[in-house]
C-alpha cells in the first residue's frame, strides 16, 4: 500500500501571477518553466518546478469559477495539495471504501493523458488534495 | 541564484492527529515516521514521509499558540509551505533587499541544527513559507 509516490505540486491561488513572480522567481530564486492559459478551467497557470516537484500559481480568469469564488472567499494562499499515485483506480477504490469522500466518483483526464481525481476537503482536515497518476510516457 | 533545493514539508493544522491518520495513514497509505511534542512551540506532530518531502500534522496543545489561533479563525488546512535552501544568509539577504518582510530578521535554530526563517504570508500572496537550512549531518 506504498503507492503515493510524491508530491506533484502544491497550487497557489494568487490575484496576479506577475506580481506573484516578483517574489517567487525575482526574489527566492525559483523559475517559470511554463505559461498556460487553461479556458476550459477558467484559469492561468504559471509552473515553477521546484526540487521534484513543482509550484503551481493560478489566477481565475473569470468571476464564476471555483477558483475565482475560492480567491473571494478565502484571499490568496495555498489552494490544493497534488500527489502524484502509481495506480489511481486502486486509490480510489481503496477511498471509497473507507468513507472518504471524493469530488468525483471516476477519475478525470487532462489533454496529456494524467489522470486525476480530488478529494473533498471535508474527508483530509480541509485540504482539496488531488491525486494525478502521470502517463508513462511524461 | 538557484538555491531553493526542494519541498521539506507542506504543514497541515488539524484538531485531532490521531483522527487526520485515519485519512492520511490508514485511507491513504503513507506512514507516520515519528510524533513528537514540541512543548516550546505548543503542538504535537506527526511526520509523514512523501518522496523527498514530507508531511506535517500539526495540533496545537495550547489555546493561545499562534497554530491555535490560526487553527480558530480558519479551521484546519494547509498552514505552511516549507522549503529546504542551501544558504538561509545569502536568501535572506536577498528577500530583505527586495523588499520582502520577514517574521524574524535573524535565522533561528531548532534542536537539531536546522536554521529556519519564515516569509510573512503578506509579501507571498498568502502563503506562510518556511526556509529550512538542514545542517550536512542531517
Amino acid at each position: 500500500m506504498d503507492h503515493i509516490k510524491r508530491i506533484h505540486h502544491v497550487a497557489i491561488v494568487v490575484e496576479n501571477i506577475d506580481e506573484a513572480l516578483c517574489f517567487w522567481e525575482d526574489a527566492l530564486g525559483l523559475k517559470v518553466q511554463e505559461k498556460r492559459d487553461i479556458p476550459e478551467q477558467q484559469v492561468s497557470i504559471a509552473f515553477l518546478p521546484l526540487g521534484g516537484s513543482e509550484l503551481e500559481l493560478v489566477k481565475p480568469t473569470s468571476e464564476d469559477s471555483g477558483v475565482a469564488k475560492y480567491l473571494e472567499s478565502r484571499g490568496p494562499g495555498m489552494h490544493h495539495l497534488c500527489l502524484e499515485v502509481d495506480d489511481l483506480d486502486e486509490i480510489m477504490e481503496r477511498l471509497q471504501q473507507k468513507g472518504v469522500q471524493l469530488i468525483n466518483d471516476e477519475p478525470l483526464m487532462s489533454p496529456d493523458g494524467t489522470r486525476f481525481a480530488f478529494v473533498h476537503p471535508k474527508s483530509a482536515q480541509g485540504v482539496l488534495v488531488e491525486l494525478y497518476e502521470v502517463p508513462p510516457s511524461k
